[in-house]
This record gives C-alpha cells, structure tokens and sequence, in this order.
C-alpha cells in the first residue's frame, strides 16, 4: 500500500510542487486543503485541516507560521504525524510544536533540501576534525542577481557549524566578511565569507579549509526549489508508525 | 616537555620532511637511523632501531615494508609507540604488525593526508544519507603528466567508501570508468570515473552526487607531499600515552 | 519600431521558446507556422513559409533538415534575411544554403549559445598562445545521467578549435578519451577528454591548459535550453539589413 | 646555437630562478651581475651592466625600478635587447624606457606569467562579446593567509579589462566588492569582486559571466613563482633579432 499524504495549501506554489512530487516517491496524495484558488486536477479538496488529518496517514504543511499551533494540535488530537515546513515561527509557536510533538511524530525544519542538511552536519564534522590554526575556513556563496542581502543565511548557518564544530561560536571566532581594501592578515581560527551575485543562481555554496599543502572543500548548489518539496516528502515517508518525538532532517536523512 | 620523535631513514625524502615537520609541531626529533646518505644537520644519529626506540617517546616509519615486522616487534619490546607509514606490506607483514600492536600504541595506514582521510569518512556516511536511485555518484581525479594508470587509488579507495555507505561493495554496485564512445545511459546506483592528466598536480579528487535539483560535492587537492609528513606527525604526537592497539588515521582524527 | 520576427514551427518546443523570447529582447513576432498542434494564444498563424517571409523583417527556422534548401531559397526570393538553426544538414542542404545567401543574409549555426561559441573561439585563441609542450590540453564535461554516447559534440568541437589554435587537427594531434586501466604517461600536445554523466544536467564543459605552474581553465554551463532562442532571436536583430552573405555565429557575436 | 641570455641580479631569488630557466628552455646563460652574495655554480659574473650587455644576446632584468632607466640606456647603446621586469617604475621611468625602446627592442611587463596576461587579453574580448544587461561580471581570488589588501592587483586588473571589452572604465562600470550585510540588488553593468584568504595560495582567479540561462568563467591558477621567470625567458627568446620597439607580454605571445 502507498502511503497515503495530505497537503496543507494545495494551491499555492509549494503545494503544487508537493502534489507533484509525492507520487513521484511512490505514495499517493490523499488530498489537499487550500483557502483560495483551485486544486491540481485529480486532487480531492477538504474542508479544513482537521479534515486533511483524518483522510490522510501524513500531513505536510508549508502554509504559514500562523498556522502552526493550530495544525499541530490537530495533528496530535487525531494522531496524525506532520510535517511542518513553515517559515517564520515564533519561539512560542516553537514551544507549541514542541508541546504537541509529545503526542504525535513532527518533522520540523528550516531547509528541506537534504543536500542542505547533509552539508551542515559535514560542515561541523570537518571542522572538527581539521585544527582551526593549520586549517583556513572560508565560505563563499553565489545568487541570483536581485538578492539584497549578504551572506546569505545558509551560509551563516554553514559558518555556525564550523564554529560549533571546534568548539566555539561563530562570533567567537570572528567573521572576516566582504574583504575590501586594507584588511590585514587573515586571523586565526577565524571564519572568512564572500558572496557572489549574478544571473538566475537559486543557490550555491562552497566551504574550503585551505592548509598549507591541501585544501579540502564541499559544494551544495541547488538548481530548483523543487527540492525542499522533494526532502519533505522524503519526511512525510520517514514519519509514518514513527514514535512520537520532535524531529529534524538529520534525523529524517540519519545523520 | 615536548614530546620526542624518533625517525627512522631521516637521510631519505620523506625523512627529511618528517625532520622539518617535527619541530614545527612543537615537538622535538629524538634522533634519526640511516642507511647510507648523511642525517640532517643537528640531528643525533643512532646505530639502529633498537636504540632510536630507547632514545625516543614515540617512533615514525616510513622505510620500507621489509622492515615493518621487526620494527613492530622491537617497539612492542621496548614499549614504544609507533606510526608506521611504509607501503606495500604483504598480509603476513600486517598480521604481524597487529600482533605487536597488542602490546604497544601503533599507528598504521596508507594515505596520511589528514584531508584525504577525512575525505573517505565522509564520503561513507554522504553515500549512506543519499539514496542512489536519486543521487548519482561520479567521482573525478586530476594528476601530473606522468602518471600512468587511471583511475587513481585514492579514486578507487573513494569509490569504495561509497559503495560501503550504500551498504554494497565498489564491484556489486557496478563501475563505470572512463566513458568513451556509446556507452548507454548512465545505470542506476554505479559509480563512474574520470580521469584528467596534465601539468604537475600532485592530487586532486572530487566526488559529486548529482540528483535532479541538487549537487553536493566534495573536493580534496594536495599540493605538496610535506601534507603526508604533517599527518604522521600528528599521529605521533596523538599516540603518546595511547594504550595498546592498532589504530587508524580515522582514530587520530577522530572520525 | 520593433523589429517583425517571423518563426517557423510556432507550436514546437523551439517555436514556443522563441514566441516567449522574441518580446524580450524588444522585439516583435509577425506570425508562425505550424505543421500540427496549436500557437502560443496571440500569434498569428500564417499558411505557409512563403506568407511568413512576407510578414517578417527576419524569419527563425529551427524546424528540420528536409526543410532547410526550400526554406532558404524562399527567403532568398522574398528578400527575407533567416536564422536557420536546424541540425543535420547533409553537404548538398549546406551547399543549397551558401547558395541562397549570394542574394539574402543568413545566419547558419550549429550551437546558438551565446556562451558556448564564444568559449569556440576562445579556446583555438588559447591553444595558439600556449606552446603544447608546456601546457597539456584537457577536457571535461558533464550531461544528465540519460546522455547515451560521450564525449558530448561540444567537447569534440572544444578539441577541434584546440587543435586548430595549435596548427594541427584533432586526429593528428591524438586523442586520449576515456582512461581507464593501464593507459601510459599522457603524451605532449594530445588532447584528452573525461566525462561525467548525472543528475539532469543540461551541459557543463571545461577546456583546461595545464603547465607546471599555472592552470588556465574555461567552463560553460548551460541551465535552460532557452539559451538557444536567446541566441537565435540575438541573430535576427543582429541580421536586419545586413548584406546578403553566409554568416555564423561569430559573426553575431562580433568574435 | 643556443641563445645566450645576460640575468641582471644573478644572486636574487629571481635571478636564481631565471637561471634555471634558461637551460630549460633550450638556451644558454651568458653571465650575470650580483651586487652582493653567490652566483649560482658555474654562471660567469660580469662587472657591471654595460659588460652583461656585451657577453649577452639578449639581458633579463628583475632587479629594480632605479636601475630601470640607466639599464635601458646602456642596452640602446650597445644594442642589446632587454626584457624588463622590476615593478614601482615612476612615470620618468617609463618614459625613458619607452625613449630607449626607440633604438633597441624592450618587452616591459608587469606581469610575466603567460597565463595571466593571456587571461586579460581574454575577459577583455569575452566581455566585448557578452551584453552586460544580461551578463553579470564577478570577479574572485584567493590568495595565502598573510595576504593583507584586497581585492588582489591581477583582480583589479581583470576588472580594467572587463570595463575596456564594455567600451567603459571601472570606475564608471561601478564596482560592487566585498558584500557584506543589506546591499541591495546587483546593479547592472557593475563589476563584483570577492576575497577568499587561506593557506598558502600563491594566486586563483575566477572572472565569471552569468547570464540567467549560461554561466561562462574563466580561472587562472598560480602554483609557483616561477611562472615569472618562465614568461621572462619566453620573452627573451623572442626577442632576440627584433626590430626596435617597446613591446609587452601580448605582443610575445601573438594576442
């Protein structure tokens, strides 16, 4: 039997996506719920989330962090193991989850792509592995040429791991960003960033520990946002008869 | 104290490396044998490698695989720890080797770039959190002009870690190395090679695994043989005081 | 006022890239044709090539072989300059061709990519100012994991302007493709090719020269077969009012 | 006959690197000048400039910016071509070596390694072939731990020559360099730079164009210093019998 999984917002971007990818992994949607637009044809509409959660053996959501509270009671009231990809959610949102995930299997993340995920927890291995004094960490990423930000949050995420990999944090350590100009020598232990911007680059990242004689280093580029759809619904397969617990993509990926 | 290096054959080249690493480390060289040739100024010469284990905390190796069951058994009998990097060893020599490792700290392996060993463990544990049928593992290597057999043995030592995170072997998942000509569509799960020469690069080794929306990437590059000096050096210093047993490159770093 | 782009096979995969590229790049679609299948909602549908000649300040021809001798005579007889970008051509469909263009501008091209033909005549630039005594010429390229045959046709045609740039063919130069096994130390001045097959990757190509102490590498990478309407709609505007004669894309592209 | 090459600073480290260079290149070392230390084994040392001229078909000087003019004149005098390379020559200097150059042939450079100036030439044409509405232009290098300014002087130049392909300066192109925190959007037709510091790199860098569909990049490694003295020695070879003239690095190598 496939394992039957329901779609919170089936009609915006990321549910399209979902509905896309969850027969691709062999399981069937059991049907989706959406507050404006129209379904992907073929896709049974619910009435509401409490619905979704009883027609369906795991939910994903990826509709808003106003929600989450919300769905994660439902989920737990009728059993039902969640997925919760929302971004934004408050730390009493946070606790809410937390409070709920004592009753029902919930996969919270903030990055579904399991390349992401695999990264960070490599990331942090390295750096413990390689002596900050012998080994330079420098991060460099590349987007698309409308980002307004930089590094972007991946990145900063990737430097936390290597801190958190020797020991330390990352402002601990210190941030050498956006060199320009005078800067000095490279300082010890340090963590160093730079950001690339041009064309249509939905991500890409690059962690070096440069030594003397060898350098050792680890991409992630992402081509498509289908991606993080296709890392919940590795999730969403992963929670089914899961014990009821709080859990994260290492766990999800077994890391 | 800082802790003093023995180094046997510290007339040869990688001798000479393992003189100049040593001090770098903070640590000093107990002494040194020699066959023939003349000894690194300073350096006190010892008749042999009885009295460079009597004379020393910790011993480094890399002679000759002839000699490797009797200077395990001499560093057993005189309770010195040893780091032996010779290559070529026949199975009776390693059986050998673990018998004398029974009674005193050794360290042994084939490759003592800390970056190529930390290469190959995460190798293993990225093949393991990616499932083949998504992620298709190809693995590329550059060498200087003169090399010539492909793909390289770290190449293959990588395909192996692969195949192992997959929990199969590099034979049963299928190779594809050096595509030429029609040779079909790539299969699923096998593990390809490629091989660039040119220049004098010393090493440099990439694996990727390639899904649709996602390519995660690992990349080691040696620049200089002095890398294989310092990892031996690290070996020694992690060995003092180390119980019995054979240990690994995997060990010293913690992997 | 915009230039009137005419497209020959509306309601193909090429056609509908075209109709979609054509307004961004300022410009106008006059009407296409079709063989089956319905236009993209807005475009004219015109009876034959003849009318779309007659309609168009420039006409795109990417339909097929069998087309390519009537298609240019017509545009020839109207006065219509064309871009005529279907593969295949046998020597008497080329020589038809040239014909046409003694009385009508055409731009004839295998590859429309921007990107890649100026890599083309980069890499011949390349091969002439570095002597192959020093610097060893090799080539990579990855395709999505379906891709049957390697190297790709990019790359043999990278190996072409190589040998080119150096004074000599591809085939006298020698060819190392695909090592594997006991292949020998590699041999001055040849050109060796590696390839990579994953994930769905539209085409990377790295053209690398490596000395002893300096590497000098050129990568492309497509992401979006849009490229080739990019470059074939950047060939209209380019032909409009241009002499008759036979050009390509280096012409377009001012190399 | 090999040529006969005159080093000015034979005792220097790159007057020793030159005279490695020499033989290997199938020429012959005349002699050379040392104001103080040892002339490499077996190099005749000559008095002074003016008798380095006389024994020598062709003079390669390193040695420094106030020796440039009166080294200059002696070479226009005795006829001797010269190939120059001290660095932080003043305006007056330059012009005294371009008056010199009126009667004896000069190659002046500031940089002597093919590959860069090879690299140059290039992103100047790429940049002339690629819109930049569409391409953006970054720039990145790394360069070892101690390295103390960036972005790097080959970076900046890399830059010139971009704005130059676009018909514009640097300045007016606009530089985006060393992003850090809420820049806003890449503006279009500027040129990004970015600063990666680590181990021991003796110099990388990446110019790459990105369009939304293409990626086209264009690296240069530098493995060792000797890559000058190799450039140098190419000049000198082609030198020998040259019209009077000042030239550069682009005329040596045909671009």
């Amino acid at each position: 039997m496939t394992t039957r999984i329901g779609i919170a917002g089936i009609a915006g971007r990321m549910g399209r996506l979902l509905a896309e990818e969850v027969p691709t992994a062999g399981a069937s949607v059991a049907g989706g719920t959406l507050r404006s637009g129209t379904a992907p044809a073929g896709i049974q509409v619910l009435p509401d989330f409490g619905a979704l959660c009883g027609a369906s053996e795991v939910v994903i959501d990826f509709t808003h962090a106003g929600n989450a509270r919300t769905h994660a009671a439902t989920a737990a009231e009728t059993g039902t193991p969640l997925v919760l990809g929302s971004s934004g959610l408050s730390l009493e949102d946070e606790a809410a989850v937390a409070e709920a995930a004592k009753r029902v299997a919930i996969v919270y993340a903030a990055n579904f792509a399991p390349g992401v995920n695999l990264f960070l927890a490599i990331a942090e291995r390295m750096a413990a592995a390689l002596p900050p004094e012998q080994y330079d960490a420098e991060i460099v990423e590349m987007h698309h040429r409308q980002k307004v930000d930089a590094p972007s949050g991946t990145a900063i995420a990737l430097g936390r791991a290597v801190a958190a990999g020797r020991g330390t944090t990352l402002e601990a350590a210190g941030i050498e960003s956006g060199r320009d100009g005078h800067c000095g020598a490279r300082g010890t232990g340090t963590i160093g960033f730079a950001a690339l911007r041009g064309g249509q680059v939905v991500g890409e990242h690059t962690l070096v520990f440069a030594a003397g004689s060898e350098h050792i280093s680890l991409t992630h580029k992402s081509f498509d946002r289908r991606v993080y759809a296709t890392g919940a619904v590795r999730a969403a397969l992963w929670l089914k008869g899961r014990a009821p617990g709080l859990y994260g993509m290492k766990d999800v990926l077994g890391m």
